[in-house]
């Protein structure tokens, strides 16, 4: 890769399109971590031992079916509708996107979280805002492992959706990302989304076993990707790019 | 604009196709309210003390979903399915219908939230009518200032659906309805409705707080249409309104 | 109406395809019943005193919910997808269907309504079948009100999906029907379909307040058609008949 | 069926799209065990004594409504997105695949449901694996036979999504499946899947009432697709093969 088409990519990057496009990340990912993060402050409300409730499991993985779907939706059209940054860089690694224009994506994800989380911790004065954590006897290895695992399973959605992303294919990655949630919620938390494990961290002002929500997504998606367009549907993907993510910005 | 334009408008406003609109917001709005204030009202009969419980949360939120999504859908194709005067002044503002209509809009939808309410209270032999209200610990600014977030991303949802409202967009519209109340219910309640808010108040007697539920939403709904028109999606808009709720009434 | 256009309409009952209808009338009401029926009775195992616990108005609303849209989605195109007496009533009233395919249908519905309830009755040996109840401090007239306006929305959604009852109609209706069932679950227990309540009284060997479920449902429904067909949305009814329950049966 | 014929359906069982479709079954059945098997493990680690707990009904309820619908979706438009080994009974019975390619979606299947177990046994260090049981109450018949009809159910909706399986018809199912495990979540559990049963009992070493999880669903799936091809839709199944799954594989 020559630095003149790096040049020529970067400035690709930073056209009204692309901003149209970073834009429109920043605000379903800003509405994704809201609900996310302000669902489980709701519950911690309502019931402070919400730890041995439940009902408070339903709420996590309801708040990721409803919120997921929804700002996948709104932004399918602009941006293609990561809303997440392991999404991103699994379309880095299978090619989709370029790395300048998935930089600019990560960079309005990652604001948007902490944004979402700041919000919730001024309006709701003084309420905990609380980061992801791993059940006491699970190792950083088993739950990382468990994330990567989940990931794979949201990204592998993602690329099945493909050009059905926008009509159907945004409440069937919602409910996969909830039933993972159902699946794992005690255990390492069920984020599946470095961006909404950093936002929260950031307000929360701390980051034990932040790593558990990098590593382990970040590979899962990258697996994802790649298992998806090289076997189970190697044929079409390089004849016609047909998905949505290649609106506006991207190669 | 002139007082002859303005009376060609209201005229365009009380024509049958127009009184049809009028009568599908006010089912649809009667429907929505009926749901969100019926299901706080069974809540609190089955558990008293439903400020503790966080099923009550689940309960609120897939009401706001069931009853938002379905009620739209039935509306889509006569009135563009509102239900909501946060959607309908951000209409106005954006330009998408006129003035004489949008009132129109607004007191069907006043009057089948203050009718919702009132047979409930009727139906149900002396329960007790829920006002909205705020956490004790919030100011009224931070709840206003939530309300305003949270109708943002309902507006916005609705923009974005466009003319797929239809099929799939009214789903996703009920869904970010629900991620919201499951973020902000034992905070501020998650009305996101102006005319929710005013006729379970009026029923219930109570208008302590109704600023908060007018002030947020109507300015973060207007906030919506004007990013969305002009930031996210601005080259469509103007060029072919192919939006549902320019059927029968408005510009 | 003479009595040969009669006779030739029962023989329209009678052809293959008509028997088509019943069977598959039969077998999604026999489905909706079993799912309601059951999932109440799960509630009460698992907590006895289920009149007492919020989760068990999330339970019967999602029953209502998964059961409906899917038992409509897969009757859709045979019969129409009624599954509901209530619904046939309304199609008769306001001239969709014949009189003699109405009857029809409602021995259907009510053969699998009676035989879902009897399999869960033997299968979960001795349990207690629920029969809807009214609240103690309600009177039977506001209880019919309170099931004939729920009817009424939910007739109301049947007609305004139309024809996109196979594609999303259906979930639209399931829905309505969960946020109903939200709404009045504590009250009169939301049922808007007689033959639901009429299975089950006849399994559990109750029928007071039997009347509650049928009044004010089938009169609802007959409201909802006619206002919809008349005022709503006049024009295109009686011209194409593109509805999916003109299948197969009826004029 | 002569030998010849065997092995020349034998050989178009192992080409590289029965391959492909294979991987895909394998995916989509160890995401939907994974949910399914470990949303009653996270209910079991929130609140030990949930057999007494509405809300976890609510939750199996759910992961199967998100799980099946999402990993339904995904697999479609490789493998027809069986993810149950009923469902491929059934296709075989109606003569929709062959026999070598059941049984190798069948080895698919089963293989995925052992992982998916084994992952959260590994992951969750030493968490109880829950295999499927009966009430105390019950027959080992009426189990049986109760499963039985909730697999007719699946199965038949299955058949009647026929090709609108990979729009709308995924969701119809999961609800299927929803409504069906909140009916009998405390009685027989609702699984309607040999796969999941037959896994989660390999790695918690306990195949007491297997046979329950067997005999009923495979009947019931039969039955389903006996009926739906021959009595309920019989003219268009056999003229022109539109489903989903016979998309690589099958005949």
């Amino acid at each position: 890769m020559a630095s003149t088409a790096f040049a020529a990519r970067f400035n690709q990057s930073v056209t009204k399109d692309a901003l149209r496009s970073y834009l429109a990340e920043f605000i379903s990912t800003f509405f994704y971590v809201f609900a996310v993060v302000g669902s489980s402050m709701a519950s911690r409300k309502l019931s402070p031992d919400v730890a041995a409730n439940p009902s408070s499991l339903v709420i996590a993985a309801i708040a990721n079916v409803f919120a997921l779907s929804s700002t996948i939706y709104i932004a399918v059209n602009i941006s293609g509708g990561h809303v997440n940054p392991a999404v991103t860089f699994a379309k880095v690694v299978s090619g989709h996107i370029t790395v300048p224009t998935a930089l600019f994506y990560w960079v309005s994800q990652m604001l948007a979280s902490v944004m979402a989380s700041l919000l919730l911790r001024i309006t709701t004065v003084g309420q905990h805002i609380p980061a992801y954590t791993i059940a006491q006897e699970m190792t950083g290895f088993g739950a990382s492992l468990l994330e990567g695992v989940l990931t794979f399973a949201l990204v592998y959605t993602v690329y099945a959706a493909g050009d059905r992303l926008g009509a159907t294919g945004s409440l069937a990655i919602g409910m996969m990302a909830g039933a993972n949630v159902l699946a794992t919620g005690p255990f390492s938390g069920g984020s599946m989304n470095p961006a909404c494990a950093f936002g929260s961290a950031v307000i929360a002002g701390s980051f034990k076993n932040q790593a558990v929500y990098w590593v382990g997504p970040l590979l899962g998606a990258a697996a994802a990707g790649l298992v998806y367009d090289n076997l189970v549907f190697p044929a079409q993907v390089h004849q016609d790019s047909v998905r949505g993510d290649s609106g506006g910005v991207g190669v």
